[in-house]
């Protein structure tokens, strides 16, 4: 297939140019201990989920929601018996994972840097604006990117908002990121083009099972996969 | 003063185009009752905003950050003894906060709708993403506004970005909005264009003293000020 048509790359951030997920899974493991007084794992681990699952549209998505979300989560599982100092270990857990270093994945600088030569990038990232503006601030890469669009969900209105702001369209679009549910089903949708690179460990919510059919859509194991699929 | 070669309007939203601010003073109130056995009134007030400025750089704006620094705050005046049920609480006051409708200030629609025939309107606001794209749904004034700008802080710098991405110079830009300290001195110093419109209350955090002289600042009471002073 030829990809000669496509203009702008665009980048999920969060697992796909630096880790992320493994930062909540081990916050998940301390705040089950947190609780291991009250309740097994697998009722914490549950009741965690239900409670993000109904603050999602309220909350949406990110640190700060994940902190409301678990102290939350801990008054149900204690009923209301929280003790104060497990609230203040929870809230240092989010402060934690706030601070955290941003670790870029694998050939992700190399391979920015000649996609930057032929083809505008722009990074499409749901989550929290401060913390995504400042991971992007951390990893150097801002310098690579076009455009930043941080957005508060990525379903197919949010791309199409995206895609007019960048007076493009989805034919000329190729989206690249670690969530088959974010990052490819809703660009694949528009008519655009798509590579998954999955990444060791993802979130129940944005696990779907794939079998996609689609001449636009690609699988690579890294991201430096990408350079062989336009340049070929 | 001629300002035909103004081709952009940029407005501030919380307690500019719709009320906010008296939400937060109703929730610290409520908050300062619900600590009321542990400290005076003034030493919670004082210890909120002392931790809400030591948050200021990790959580942002908006309101998951004030609940999770009321949080921190109850814990600090309770010597971590906080009850479970006030924790519980607090979360209710901010998911009350963030269900609250959006009502829009005096003569904001007839003066946006106006204005929106002869220049490009751009709401510019700082904040949590997801929570001002939700009060602008709300508001019914998406449809007037050309761009939508939420900016992590309303520094100088922030301005210059937003400015770029409009392919604009300051000087062909005026903003609009209730706080001197985030509307006006940043966008003044860049040597653009504001009116303040001043709103009933200010958070501490954004009252400044002014004394400003400059002929590119103009003082409104009501946004639709803003009318005469484009058109005369």
């Amino acid at each position: 297939m030829q990809l000669e048509h496509i203009k702008i790359l665009g980048f999920d951030a969060d697992d796909t140019l630096w880790n992320n997920e493994t930062f909540f899974r081990e916050a998940e493991a301390e705040f089950y201990n947190l609780l291991t007084d009250f309740a097994p794992k697998s009722v914490i681990e549950k009741t965690l989920f239900d409670t993000e699952m109904q603050n999602l549209e309220r909350y949406g998505y990110g640190i700060k929601s994940f902190v409301l979300s678990m102290t939350e989560t801990a008054l149900n599982i204690t009923k209301q018996e929280l003790p104060g100092h497990i609230t203040h270990e929870i809230l240092e857990l989010g402060k934690a994972m706030l601070a955290k270093p941003v670790k870029l994945l694998h050939e992700v600088e190399e391979t920015l840097g000649k996609l930057t030569e032929t083809h505008e990038l722009v990074v499409a990232t749901k989550g929290d604006l401060l913390d995504q503006q400042r991971k992007l601030r951390k990893s150097g890469l801002a310098k690579y990117f076009h455009h930043i669009e941080i957005m508060p969900d990525k379903q197919i209105t949010d791309y199409q908002t995206m895609l007019a702001r960048l007076n493009i369209s989805a034919q000329n679009f190729f989206m690249t990121g670690n969530s088959i549910k974010s990052d490819v089903l809703p660009v694949l949708e528009l008519g655009g083009y798509a590579m998954h690179v999955p990444y060791h460990t993802t979130w129940v919510y944005e696990d779907v099972h794939d079998d996609i059919q689609s001449p636009n859509f690609f699988r690579g194991k890294t991201l430096s996969d990408l350079l062989e699929i336009i340049e070929r």
